[in-house]
């Protein structure tokens, strides 16, 4: 674990202090990193929440005495509130505070800070932290959420190699592996290996509860039934405003998939057994060789 | 744990001594319910493996002097092979000889049996034990496998009272929970909960294995893609049997399903934010609130 003789920064400003937000101010409170945390949200509960549990010092009062002397600022909710809060907060930054966000989805982030933070933009670092979960709020928050957790940046053009620096430091100290990407990468990525497998995993499930004989069914589900849909049980708000916001790629890999499957079932109708081993086949073999990173 | 006085059975013969067919007998020789456990298939090695692991005792010679004295036998070979089995071994079979099975569907399994042991079809008692594992050999069997696990029996109208208790009890001495459904219900049940998740697994980890990109993709694929993908490194043989098994369940199940992806992907064409949270919320309140049995 990286450790810090000095704090990296004085005060911290979080927006959303659930699972992203609240352990992103553990973590740094955790070594030190930060002398003071300010939270902001949408419910008064779940800030004196934070606050017992030592996420925050105290919940923020108001935009024009919170945010000039910041350091950093934490875009923790999710990214349908984004530019909102955006718009908000640039009357009231300071001139050297650094913002950066946490949002799963990074084209449209990056494209609503160009907009309402854009004479800011230079110390605007988005960032996206590979560490979801079904669960969230502040209770799900962890010190240790991002210990060897990914963390990926999309630097712009307009920041300086220095304030790159100090937010990559701020999330290695949380103890995250950190990269780059590009922000149209980034959408891309995970176009494919996230924001499809939550989508499929939400329709099957959907498709289900619809039925009469649901309980039958559910019934007699099994762990294979229980890993496919964990995901399903993710927050529908969230995923709403990351599909929206992914929407090009990710209609580009829905495409992909619905002539995936129409192959797949057009092979079902032939029993053309050969066809439907040789998917299977490619599949298990990658598969059986991936392990998460 | 259930346990016996005196043996439920003098001899077993396990066709297929892999996750199924081995933990079958490891199970029922733990708590001393059987004298013999003899062992067919079609690697020599896998069946040296089984006796040198405890699974069988030998394994088998020939049909004609293995059979006849077997108090039960169970198929515990990938669907495909069922017919052809049950076509070889009928001549067999002793005049008490039980017969079961472990294939993941059954209306096919019953349909072959109808036709190859016919004489024999009281005693056939066709089973789906709920225990399957993208894990699969000798290597993978273990005496627990079936602890509180379903087994679903999906008894004949030919068979007796008598015999499907006896072959309940055998499944319970297994450590399994035995429920009953007909042939029908259990494949139309397993078509949606089960069958399809493994196809959609396949579908999307098979889509991903054919991109120029894939190392970078699966490079930052996490938690949600480790347990959505987990399935998808199942055997390519034995799914392509369930699925050519249970064709005309599955073909309905794939065609509601695309469906259902048709009504998300015009969804997030148009931007209908209220239409994909409804989906999602849908879901999501379901599975919060299941958790297999």
């Amino acid at each position: 674990m990286k450790v810090v003789t000095k704090p990296l920064f004085r005060k911290i400003v979080v927006f959303g202090v659930g699972l992203i937000g609240g352990s992103f101010a553990l973590a740094l409170r955790r070594v030190n990193a930060v002398e003071e945390v300010v939270g902001f949200g949408r419910s008064e509960r779940t800030l004196a929440q934070a606050q017992q549990l030592g996420i925050i010092n105290r919940s923020g009062s108001d935009f024009a005495t919170e945010l000039g002397d910041a350091d950093l600022i934490l875009l923790a909710t999710p990214v349908g509130q984004m530019a909102d809060i955006m718009a908000r907060i640039a009357p009231h930054l300071g001139a050297h505070t650094i913002i950066i966000d946490g949002g799963s989805t990074k084209c449209d982030v990056v494209g609503h800070a160009y907009k309402h933070l854009a004479a800011h933009i230079a110390r605007f670092i988005p960032a996206h932290p590979i560490a979801g979960s079904e669960q969230s709020g502040a209770l799900a928050a962890r010190a240790d959420l991002y210990q060897n957790k990914k963390v990926i940046l999309t630097p712009l053009p307009e920041n300086s190699a220095d304030t790159v620096s100090r937010v990559r430091l701020a999330w290695e100290l949380c103890g995250a592996l950190v990269s780059e990407l590009t922000p149209k990468q980034h959408d891309e990525v995970f176009a494919a290996v996230s924001h499809m497998p939550h989508l499929l995993s939400f329709a099957l499930v959907h498709d289900l509860a619809l039925r009469e004989n649901r309980d039958l069914l559910l019934s007699f589900a099994a762990s294979g039934f229980r890993d496919f849909t964990r995901i399903a049980a993710s927050s529908p708000e969230m995923w709403r405003d990351i599909c929206l916001a992914n929407r090009d790629a990710l209609l580009i890999e829905m495409g992909r998939y619905m002539k995936e499957l129409e192959t797949l079932h057009n092979a079902l109708a032939e029993a053309d057994g050969d066809k439907m081993e040789e998917i299977f086949s490619i599949a298990s073999a990658l598969r059986i060789n991936w392990s998460p990173q």
